[in-house]
C-alpha cells in the first residue's frame, strides 16, 4: 500500500531516496519520539517539536487549550509534520560531498479536535503507548478534570513520503586519490538504565514493559 | 548577553523552563546536527530537516538552487527554525503527567543569500566544521563549479529562546501512593566507531579530528 504521489508529497531532490509505501513510512514514525510541526502564526511560518502517537492512518498530539500551535492547526484544519532519525555522518574527501545517512518522513494531514471523552482517552492512550509500548496499562488513566484540561488533536494522514539515505559515501572519481581520509561515523539514539523515582513506593521494581523498552537499545 | 524577549520568541507555556541567554542557546545549537526549518509553500506551513552551522550570531544552511525551501525562505526574507535534544522519558504514575526532559531552541532570523564566492566558502566552512570540528582543514575545499551549484543562505539571529526541561518527574501528591512504578529512562545520541571508506587509499589512518569527535561520546 502506497501513499498517492501529489504535488505536495512528491520528493523532488534526491528522488532515488524516496519511499511512499505505508509500511516504511509507519515504521519510521513508530521509531521516533518527537515530530516537528509546522504552522502559521500571524503570517509567519513556525515550527515546534512535540511528542505524538500513531494508530493506523491517524496520528495524535495533545496540548493546552491556550497553546498557539494547537490553535493555529485548528484554524488551518491541516498540518505538515516531519520526523528524522540520523544514522551516520558521511565524511568525504571533498567538503562538497559531505552528507548524512538518515530516515525521514513528512506527513500532510487533516486536523480534527477530539471532544468526545472516549475518543480523547483513546488518543491519549495512543500517545502514551507510542512513548513506551504498553505503558497505558501500567499507569493511572486520566480523570475528567485532566481530560478537560487538555486538547487532543487527531491527524488523518492524507499523504506522506519518506526519504531514506543508507548508502556508502559518494565522491568524484578524481577525488579518490587525494590524501584525505574518508568514511562514516555511525550515529544512534540509545536508552540508558531506567532510574526509579526517588519517592517510589517501597517494594516496587522496574516493570517488565520498561525493561523490554530499554532492551530495544535504540529507536528502531 | 540575552536575546530580547518579543511577542515571537517569548515562551508562554512552561515559562520556568525558558532561557534567553546567548551562551545557553548557542550551546544547544552547537550540540545539534540537524535543525527543522519552517517555511510557507503555496499558503501552507511546511517543515524540513537540514544540517547547519553557526558562527557567532549567524547560522548557515545550503541547498540546491531548485530547492523549494531555500526559494521560499528567500521570498519570505525570514526564517523560523527549531532544534531539540531529547534527554529522558519521564514515566509517571498518572498517564497525564508523562513528559520528557529535553533541550530545545527556536530561532527567528533574517535570511540573505550569499553570492560572493569568498563569503559562500566561509558559510560552507562553518557548516562542515559544525558537522565535525576542524573537518574543513582535512578535506578538499569546493571548486568554482561546486560553489556555483550550491546556494548558501546566511541567517542573522534576530531573536531566539531555549526551553530546558531537566527536572525530576512531577506528579500529584495523591498519586504517589499508587502501586505503579515511576521513573525516568535516560536518552542520548551516541557516535559509533568510525568506518573507513572501502575505497580508502592504502596507508591512510583515521585522523585525530575524527577520533576526537567520536570521543565526545554524545552530542552535548
Amino acid at each position: 500500500m502506497q501513499y498517492k504521489k501529489t504535488k505536495l508529497n512528491q520528493v523532488k531532490r534526491g528522488h532515488k531516496k524516496a519511499a511512499y509505501d505505508k509500511k516504511t513510512i509507519h515504521a519510521i514514525l513508530d521509531a521516533t519520539e518527537i515530530c516537528h510541526i509546522a504552522f502559521i502564526y500571524e503570517g509567519r511560518a513556525m515550527v515546534q517539536p512535540i511528542n505524538f502517537g500513531r494508530k493506523g492512518e491517524y496520528l495524535y498530539i495533545h496540548g493546552s487549550h491556550q497553546n498557539r500551535m494547537t490553535q493555529a492547526l485548528m484554524d488551518a484544519g491541516q498540518i505538515t509534520l516531519s520526523v528524522m532519525l540520523l544514522d551516520a555522518l558521511k565524511l568525504t574527501r571533498s567538503a562538497f560531498h559531505h552528507s548524512v545517512n538518515y530516515r525521514s518522513v513528512v506527513v500532510f494531514g487533516k486536523v480534527k479536535e477530539l471532544t468526545n471523552p472516549e475518543e480523547k482517552l483513546l488518543g491519549l492512550k495512543t500517545i502514551v503507548n507510542h512513548f513506551v509500548s504498553d505503558r497505558w496499562a501500567h499507569c493511572r488513566t486520566p480523570n475528567d478534570k485532566e481530560l478537560l484540561a487538555t486538547r487532543v488533536l487527531e491527524i488523518k494522514i492524507e499523504s506522506a513520503s519518506a526519504k531514506i539515505a543508507d548508502q556508502p559515501n559518494s565522491e568524484h572519481k578524481k577525488d579518490l586519490d587525494l590524501d584525505y581520509w574518508a568514511g562514516q561515523i555511525p550515529v544512534k539514539q540509545v536508552y540508558g538504565e531506567p532510574v526509579s523515582a526517588s519517592d517510589l513506593k517501597p517494594g516496587l521494581e522496574i516493570p517488565e514493559h520498561v525493561l523490554a523498552f530499554c532492551r530495544r537499545g535504540e529507536t528502531q
